[in-house]
């Protein structure tokens, strides 16, 4: 009898860690398997040769959006789709940049998204040069009345987002603060942490003015000459064209599961890029780290319980497609279970953050067991932040997961002619997979309810 | 007596290594003021930030002659003059090239001196792309009828002129040998280093075809089109000008001797630049090194025996500044005690070659030791070669030295827009400046004698 009741509690007892334990072997499996597997290098490559730079709203964005529907069909995923809606789009025409005085200089620059076009023939000016953003905003209205503002500070190195966060505001609302002082024009130094003659652009606030990135030797050559104290002139020519409504496409494939079909593992990456580069490491990489992971996971004898879905975002560079993925998608957020992005680069995987109380249930115990032999934590703090794309389904209810990668080397790239294929190791690559795919197998074959560890937590 | 005799024997045995300690002492305090003098810094800023890319034959140089002749006067030196003769010119134009099928894309590319120009509107052909230069030329007469050739050799990273010596091939006679074997355009991976996609220019023999280097990821980039199988068209359009006799100049100054001044030591580097980037390691670095050497013995209490001439070369890319200085100079070669130049970027000296037999002369022997702190080796083995400007002097009869710079970031820039000041170490540009200085002054202010020294070591 004493037997009897024992065996009954042990089996009690060891019914959670017995699923877990499952659940931690398919996960290391899949673990393992991943780093040797190739998929998500041929995917980038597909992608990086076949279509190269896919700004949203070019000709190219509608060969990317096919590519991704062709993809996922070859890739064997199901309920391939594409939802259109409108996006924003800004696309760069003929620019030049020149130092005409006192010394000739050719500049090498490329216009922000949401510049305005200089007139026909350019624009000349005197500069006004300022190192950091502060500096320029401590300005009085009025002080820069017909000149070119330069913006010069600098990005620190960092292996998170911080570096970037930073240094970003130049970028982003510079234009607009030197407008507002009465500047004709605006450059700012490459948010970018690498010192080649390459700029890198990115999106703007919307500031009247024309705006355009120098690349870091042309912003110090514009230091350097500024300190001479002679007037320094620089003359500036932007072409490009703006429609603020144009044909977008968030392309979609899914892993249906066996059990609860209806409950949704939403990860992906985003399908456009800026137009230099070939938009690998930003972010044909995440489309394919993503899409390689639920690739695994759909190889495995039986499917997850939940579907896993992949979404290729296509309008993340100028705005747009996690809006209207999270509108479209609105009535089905109750039943996301996760929601995750993978737009860093392709760097490998050094922390993942869950939604709060993850750990208290044991299948997220194990796939943070799944990850010590990569040297890859689980944060003790929450996931806080979805992402551009995937912040929409988390304002409306989604939980959120965040998978950093190191940073490091992603801003000497990031939205320069530098974007392409070769910077991309393919071992960190698969790392990154290895990881996705066992957080995505653990959700998906668990009943883990992030909802519900979150009331837990609290 | 016998102390008397002792003491004469004695001052005969000293009086050579009084004399090389003194020069020892001088030329160690030399050194070390060199390693915190930023007259190198200076003058190469000047250049880059007041001239830039100075090509043979274009307005630029004519503004780097002026720079020239104004630098060497401010800094004191004696007999600045202005030696003109004709060289080729070729000037870029427009440039660009693009993939048109399978999947269009952009290409970075940079036209090589002496190409022949695409007819406007351009040319497109089929590619046939060949992963060494050996593969092409295995290639029959006819082979690449109506074809692009590419070749996509990779260049090897090495500390000195080896990595490039060996790659350099396939864009100086690449060209060549296509026409050869019927192709209507030529296309080189850039003889680089680094993985930028910024091309790297440089000279090639003229064939009669468009030539132009493709930057490393588009090199990849066309090798991964090429390896699907389909046939891959290129469109490019190449405008140049070429002259074959433009007027250019030789910008000379001294530090005219106290004993012997028509004895002279020639240093130098050289003054054009290619029309990329700013000439900043290439070789404004140059320039500065020597000029900066000069200057600190200039400033010294008193003059040394001999003259030291500092000449700026101004045609070394396109070729012809050595050969003029060397004809115009013909008579004064055997009052040439050694000649040097240098141009391999601005990365630290790690190896001095000296005359042969050099190390017979005390003077030699102590300049050895004064290297020793900065860890810098005197080469068993004698100097070779004089370089691309100081060549034509050794081959009329002048000792000529190699002080090695350490190459292996040189080639990442050389050639490139990324040649820039921000990529110079000021640290390393002042070990230069330190070994110059204490070679130069152990020549100058010595009796030695390279061509005796050399008959001796046979």
């Amino acid at each position: 009898m004493r037997n009897l009741i024992l065996a009954a509690a042990a089996a009690l007892l060891a019914a959670a860690p017995v699923q877990a334990n499952e659940l931690a072997a398919t996960a290391a499996a899949l673990r393992d398997r991943a780093l040797s597997d190739t998929t998500a290098w041929t995917v980038t490559e597909s992608l990086t040769s076949e279509v190269g730079a896919r700004p949203q709203g070019s000709p190219a964005m509608d060969r990317a959006r096919d590519w991704g529907v062709a993809k996922l069909r070859e890739l064997g995923f199901e309920n391939v789709r594409v939802e259109t809606y409108e996006a924003p789009s800004w696309l760069r025409g003929p620019e030049s940049a020149e130092v005409t005085s006192p010394y000739p200089h050719k500049l090498a620059i490329l216009g922000l998204g949401r510049s305005t076009p200089t007139p026909r023939g350019g624009l000349e000016a005197e500069i006004a040069v300022f190192r950091t953003l502060d500096e320029m905003l401590a300005q009085p209205e009025g002080a820069l009345k017909g000149k070119i503002a330069v913006v010069t500070e600098r990005m620190r190195r960092t292996q998170d987002i911080t570096g970037y966060a930073t240094a970003v505001r130049a970028r982003s609302i510079g234009g607009v603060e030197a407008a507002k002082r009465g500047a004709v024009g605006y450059l700012v130094r490459s948010v970018s942490t690498d010192d080649t003659r390459l700029p890198h652009t990115g999106g703007a606030r919307f500031s009247g003015i024309p705006m355009a990135a120098l690349s870091p030797p042309d912003a110090e050559l514009l230091e350097r000459l500024a300190a001479r104290g002679a007037p320094v002139r620089v003359k500036l020519e932007l072409a490009s064209t703006f429609r603020e409504k144009a044909p977008a496409y968030n392309v979609v494939g899914e892993i249906r599961g066996r059990e609860a079909p209806d409950e949704v593992v939403v990860i992906g990456g985003h399908l456009d890029s800026w137009d230099v580069g070939t938009g690998a490491v930003d972010d044909a990489a995440g489309i394919a780290i993503t899409t390689a992971a639920a690739k695994l996971i759909a190889d495995l004898p039986q499917r997850p319980r939940r579907t896993i879905r992949v979404v290729m975002w296509g309008a993340e560079e100028q705005g747009g497609s996690g809006e209207a993925y999270a509108q479209a998608n609105a009535a089905e957020v109750p039943r996301m279970i996760l929601a995750s992005e993978s737009d860093l680069g392709a760097g490998e995987i050094w922390r993942v953050k869950l939604p709060a109380g993850a750990l208290g249930h044991p299948a997220m115990r194990a796939f943070a067991q799944v990850l010590a032999p990569l040297s890859v934590a689980v944060s003790p703090e929450p996931a806080q932040s979805g992402g551009v794309d995937v912040g929409p389904l988390q304002t409306l209810g989604a939980p959120v997961a965040e998978l950093s990668q190191d940073a490091s080397r992603y801003f000497d790239l990031h939205h320069s002619d530098d974007d392409t294929l070769d910077k991309i190791d393919p071992k960190a690559l698969a790392q990154n997979v290895a990881v996705w795919a066992a957080l995505v197998y653990a959700v998906a074959d668990s009943d883990v309810d992030f909802r519900a560890l979150a009331g837990g937590a609290r």
